[in-house]
């Protein structure tokens, strides 16, 4: 495998680099639960804690909120808040709401998500993805949004390897 | 604050956009940590676990491990092994010899191993940026080892907040 930050065909050089490493991300998280089954993802590491199956369905329902906000322009509507919702909160809701699914159903979401964004990231260019913007009231370009999103997901990735490694030990 | 993947002063383009993902990275970490005393930075989320004081002095020692190799060009000598090892590995090496500091020690090594990677930053370019090189036998580039080393701090992050987490229900 290649492991590179670089331009990538069909994408503008710096939505490119941003793929690469988003992809490489991506590629992380998916060797982390490998081979998990449906208690393990369920496996709550404290009463106050996030199962693995939660930590990935909120990978793909905090990527789903950046499209509506950064594609479509606009707030989630009630099926999406509805569908994801308790991904996105994850607290109670989460673990209320989110268990009882093999591996494939999170990483058919997560695939599914992805497409979308890479469909639209087809359609723009280097010029919109240093458009500014505001996150959360700070100065702030499409580039870091994305970036967010990606790291948002390392974030987790290392939490989902230490509730793994307890999975082991409990 | 300002939040953007852009160019930055003193860095060559592509430079400056990873150094702001650094940045970014190491914003988000010292705020993970903030306020921690030492009791709390050397609390074992369990047996085999991490302390947050050893994982803050392990995202030093990842960097330094990485000036070695591609700035220096060389592997760690005798004393380099000896002040970074037990960090660089965690681990019961990790659990035994990192303990009984502040925070502001593990801040201090932070910066000083930060600082030494943007005076070098600032003496290369982009070309050096894409320079290819191997990465655990996989086709890399600088620019990938280098977003390497701040994806590896955002996942340990990650796991910072997990056990800060566990310290206040406990």
């Amino acid at each position: 495998m290649e492991f590179k930050i670089a331009e990538l065909q069909k994408y503008t050089p710096q939505i490119g680099h941003l793929v690469s490493m988003m992809n490489y991300a991506r590629y992380t998280t998916l060797q982390a639960v490998k081979g998990l089954n449906t208690e393990q993802l369920d496996f709550l590491p404290s009463e106050n804690g996030n199962s693995i199956g939660a930590l990935l369905l909120h990978m793909a329902a905090i990527e789903v909120g950046f499209q509506i906000e950064v594609f479509d322009k606009r707030r989630p509507n009630e099926q999406e808040s509805a569908e994801w919702g308790a991904a996105y909160s994850l607290g109670n809701q989460g673990r209320q709401q989110i268990k009882r699914k093999p591996l494939e159903f999170y990483i058919d979401k997560l695939n599914q998500v992805r497409n979308t964004t890479l469909e639209e990231f087809k359609k723009r260019n280097d010029g919109w993805l240093y458009q500014e913007r505001l996150w959360d009231d700070h100065q702030s370009n499409n580039y870091f949004i994305w970036f967010h999103v990606c790291e948002d997901e390392i974030n987790h990735r290392g939490q989902i390897r230490i509730i793994r490694k307890m999975l082991h030990s409990s």
